[in-house]
């Protein structure tokens, strides 16, 4: 994820990919007894590289507000860990069984099919365990809050809901409208939660977020049409992972519904749109803006 | 689970059942559209049946400080809920790769495998929504700690650890004091989790709790040891689950280790130091009392 970042969103970008790194490293050390497999599999899910942007979501909106570094980090880490465990489920045999992700063996193959579905249960609650740690925030309401709004964007009315539209999306023609609901579930679920979650260590009250949801909601689309493109386009080498999956699937993406030029111009309009959203923000919210062009302009 | 049970105990157990399924049957309504699969899939796992030995755990012992059962049950669906998860993913062809749970076809079996991948990470979720619910308790600290409990008692350093222990046993001869880590993880984090989270909606403060933990720690692991009795005396029907599984793997178990008769006379034992930890409490902890009886009398 370099190519076509500017200065400030380069910089970003290796500042949260070393600090996540540093920290997953930190709050998850191997134990030296028999679950040190079990960690190891999840070190290895979570330290595979990806490109952190639920993090950087995180830590952008909650600089917004002057929010602590520190906190952002770690909130930031909480919700790539259910990022991380989702991509550990979905590249299994039995649902997408997929052998490369960010260019390495998927967790399964590095280790075994068991021992991934633990490793993946067992982040989906370290992400929790590190919200629910005083250390994140001394305010529990806001740790509880930060738990609500994750685990509700993670759930069957979040992306585990996006997913099964997924699956259903093999066997069942979706249109334009199902697909739009399938991908904000699916993608757009956690990535709205990443800049709520921001927000809510910023303690902005719910209404004060509406229009940092309208840009989560934006950038959601515009990122997953560009994913079809990608995945469309089909360079394997640049995504780090198997490509044209999904027309070889048969499934409806933006582009198969679009094609590839009103899809690029939708989601250049839902970037323009999302920039919009932060209209009442001066330059403290550069970040976001850099970071919503990017996500359609990106080559992996 | 009726036969020894006392009167008291007997009627605990039937309203727990009721109570726990009338819930779940309201907290997790089918959505009318492609999600609808896998909420019904959720709701299939969850009301499959079951002791509901945790719930009963968490709402006897808040009771001893005078919870509204009307929370004590929400935070009972919660851990309820997680312990389902785990037996979702448990059963997996890739994991014990079992056929019965509760005498009926497990959940991959009635959907498919990606359906019970995605509806154990789904109610892993939905656990944490109900403690993170406002309505679960209006007292923002209280919910926080929930959640910091179950968190843990689920993850590395609880069941998900003890489940990869369980693994490692597989290929791997440990002894009577890795057993007993590897038992108190797998089941005795969530057991112990219980009683800890009904004592935590008391608002017993940490240093109140010792005599529970103490509680929780010996039904805990007198519970496994009752189970591998079962487990080798080998009645499916009873169990309503495949039995003399882990013979056959050559695990170790309690029974293995010290044979039959020391194994049942030492799950007593356990059950005699439970109920000797709830010395402080009168008529009010008989429920409690009872309950850790029944653990090693229950025959299934």
């Amino acid at each position: 994820m370099t190519g076509k970042a500017t200065p400030l969103l380069a910089e970003a970008i290796r500042d949260i990919g070393t600090d996540v790194a540093a920290l997953f490293d930190a709050l998850l050390p191997v134990p030296e007894d028999p679950r040190a497999r079990l960690v190891e599999a999840m070190r290895y899910a979570l330290l595979g590289g990806g490109k952190r942007l639920r993090p950087l979501l995180v830590t952008a909106t909650a600089a917004l507000y002057g929010v602590d570094r520190s906190a952002a980090l770690r909130v930031g880490c909480a919700i790539e860990a259910i990022h991380v465990y989702s991509l550990v489920h979905d590249d299994l045999p039995c649902m997408d069984d997929d052998a490369l992700r960010h260019g390495k063996a998927t967790t399964h193959l590095a280790f075994d099919e068991a021992t991934a579905v633990l490793a993946g249960d067992a982040l989906h609650d370290f992400a929790f365990e590190i919200l629910a740690d005083p250390v994140t925030s001394g305010d529990p309401f806001v740790r509880a809050e930060l738990i609500q709004v994750l685990a509700t964007a993670s759930g069957w009315n979040g992306m585990a809901g996006g997913q099964m539209m997924d699956m259903v999306a093999e066997t069942t023609t979706f249109d334009l409208h199902t697909i739009t609901k399938l991908q904000q579930l699916k993608t757009g679920a956690l990535l709205g939660a990443s800049v709520e979650l921001g927000a809510v260590l910023g303690r902005v009250p719910q209404e004060g977020r509406a229009h940092l949801r309208g840009y989560a909601r934006d950038i959601g689309l515009a990122f997953q049409i560009a994913d079809d493109l990608l995945d469309h386009e089909g360079d394997a080498e640049k995504a780090g992972k198997a490509v044209g999956k999904d027309a070889a699937a048969g499934k409806a993406t933006f582009v198969s519904l679009l094609g590839p030029d009103r899809a690029r111009d939708q989601a250049r309009m839902l970037v323009d749109q999302a920039i919009a959203h932060l209209g009442q923000h001066g330059a403290e919210a550069d970040l976001l803006r850099d970071l919503a062009r990017f996500i359609v302009e990106r080559d992996h």
